[in-house]
């Protein structure tokens, strides 16, 4: 049996005990997780190390090593993530949709774990602990496999998440960690259908991708945004430029920034050339069409391309932006619908009637109006903190908090019921 | 292209209109197909008369020659409920969990149809009414691909279908149904992925294990039910022979039937002779374990087989069930855990604590106390109908109502907010 097998037949077995284990002891298990992270921070501080020195000697990209970085700082910030998700209400043992029937049957159904969730993920090493505080709450185990590049880290997380949460009344087994980073064990954890109950990918689109088209566990994919901005002839200008602008300059490298820009032909001489301003400010390269072309050129000191077919449906992560104008508002549902990887899409208008059809026909996990797409993401939605963000349509939409790692079954209350 | 995938584009192009149909349009279509299948019932009868000349020639089984048969009965209940589905509320467009954030954000999610529906069934020629029904009322449009030996009254059913709903103004090509009878289409099917955006499967457990482990498309798989009802010491024995009764002899050939009887050892000398005369009359066979069969053995015209390993977790679906004494509640949950298939679970008890125990710790789409599992049905539960009943944890569990033929989408209304 492998690594990955064991880990997750154990972890199995602990979910079996986590589903009915109470608020109380979970929150107090948390609450000892935060207070470790920090209490021992240490010895991860030293396992981050060892990491960036193997990622350094390997001339890993500056962006990717200040991924990888752990300090007192981030400890805090994870520790106190932590705390968030013990404050959260506990989502196990809701009874919704409870109803009588006409034969005196009470039928409902109550939320309950999904058992065990599997991730394969990369860098970021607060992932860890965002991943098995979330799922501990919800009464979920969790197999986890992070990247090579964070595996020093990774696996001194897990140990103080392990210590702390065992030690508190976590049954054994519940937080598993995959040691191996033989790229092997992930295909091994997509085939473990009976053991993994919910697998999460998150890393890059190829990861996605792939765990996507080669798992048969259930998977919920998503991550992978190529977020438009529509800004309409009825937009307000100034709202119109605070929007796009933090759609893109707050945080390009994530899923919700903004890639493509599209304006209303009525409103583009006037509005292309505010953006663009102050785009460049901040280093944004415009990657426009002809007619977007034609009213920036004169604009000084901006980084303009004409844009190539390639550059419509591209997740940029980086300072660029494609720029289309539109002739209608059609015309920018259009080429949404065709371009969207069904992630974050924004319209900025005045007009009542538009808006109204932005989000009656876009078809996409999170739709805006008069909004920056940044912010998609489970905390700033009040859901304390997200596993993901899907994209995909079955079981759930959008980020994914404490809610969508749960089920239901039916409860049925019955006095003697039988069918006739 | 082939025809599953050149109805399966066309299914995805109508479902893009069919998602903003408004309610009276879909329910107008219904009250229209209603009225069809019975104004034009001669030519759905004459086409049934071709698949049961086939059938008859073929030697099939007469319960299965029994589920192909259609006649003026049968089409009437059909149309009675598509009425029932058209008379359900819409649940496309319904706006839940919203909420107005802290920086004014309203932020909520808007129910939306998945897109195409995909289902590959077996013999009887009414689920293709049924899917189609539900699925025009949640805005999905459908491929359907129906078992070879009711071919010719699914096309027929799927011509009526079809007219009477383009006639009242529903999107051309919204249902759709496979003529080959070519086994490889289905394999096509489970592989067009970005246009069946929902697979499910109905029909035997080889056909649901099928698709489930070969599909590429998510699939909501279930079907296959290994019902336990477990009699405790403390159980109204009067009810407990009425649902033990009901669960196996009302209908002893679908899903949530009963399979397994465990009784408490304390009661089973004057529990099981009482079940056991009345299933006998009904023509009962019933595969008892050794302390059963001591118990059994004196009362007269009873059908006894001692069990072996195999009647453990077997789906009878027959008038045959397994039957087995345990000494405790503990035993009992233990044997449910081992060999459910996650579909419906009952427990017949007075004992507060026990029956709290066994909804709390068992694990199954369904879990009841004191009354039949025959209960699993989405018209028993209030849904109006159901398109299968799913066994699986995501995204839905139990039977698939209209509001399990949904997603949701975010919407969030801002006045130009911007991520700090």
């Amino acid at each position: 049996m492998g690594e990955a097998e064991a880990k997750g037949l154990a972890a199995k077995e602990a979910s079996r005990r986590l589903a009915h284990l109470s608020s109380d002891v979970k929150n107090r298990a948390l609450l000892a997780i935060a207070d470790n992270l920090v209490s021992r921070q240490q010895e991860i501080l030293w396992a981050n190390e060892r990491d960036r020195a193997e990622a350094e000697a390997s001339d890993m990209a500056p962006a990717m090593l200040d991924r990888l970085l752990l300090d007192a700082d981030r400890i805090a910030g994870m520790a106190q993530d932590v705390r968030s998700v013990a404050a959260l209400p506990d989502p196990v043992g809701e009874v919704f949709d409870m109803r009588t029937l006409p034969n005196g049957l009470q039928v409902g159904k109550r939320r309950v774990p999904l058992g065990v969730i599997g991730s394969v993920y990369e860098s970021r090493p607060n992932v860890t602990v965002d991943i098995s505080s979330l799922c501990l709450k919800s009464g979920n185990a969790v197999l986890l496999r992070g990247g090579k590049e964070a595996i020093n880290s990774n696996l001194a997380l897990a140990r103080v998440l392990q210590e702390a949460a065992y030690a508190a009344g976590v049954p054994e087994g519940a937080v598993q960690m995959v040691e191996s980073t033989d790229r092997a064990v992930v295909d091994h954890m997509l085939k473990m259908s009976g053991v993994i109950d919910l697998l999460v990918p998150r890393g890059g689109a190829e990861l996605v991708r792939y765990v996507a088209s080669n798992a048969s566990v259930p998977v919920v994919a998503g991550g992978v945004g190529v977020c438009h901005t529509y800004v309409d002839r009825s937009a307000d200008l100034e709202k119109a430029v605070a929007i796009v602008y933090n759609a893109k300059v707050q945080r390009p490298t994530v899923c919700n920034a903004l890639d493509t820009l599209l304006v209303h032909a009525d409103i583009a001489a006037r509005y292309l050339p505010l953006i663009g301003r102050e785009w460049a400010k901040a280093g944004v390269e415009m990657h426009c069409d002809e007619a977007a072309l034609q009213i920036l050129s004169d604009v000084p000191s901006l980084v303009l391309t004409p844009a190539s077919e390639q550059d419509w449906g591209k997740e940029f992560l980086a300072l660029v932006a494609a720029v289309k104008v539109v002739g209608s508002p059609d015309e920018a549902i259009e080429h949404i619908q065709r371009y969207s990887s069904g992630h974050s899409e924004a319209i900025v208008t005045e007009d009542y009637s538009v808006a109204l059809r932005f989000l009656d026909e876009i078809d996409a996990a999170c739709v805006y109006v008069n909004a920056s797409t940044r912010f998609t993401d489970g905390s700033q939605f009040g859901l304390g903190a997200e596993v993901g963000i899907s994209t995909q349509k079955l079981h759930a939409r959008g980020p994914l908090g404490l809610r969508e790692l749960t089920s239901y079954k039916w409860i049925i209350f019955g006095s003697g019921q039988v069918r006739p």
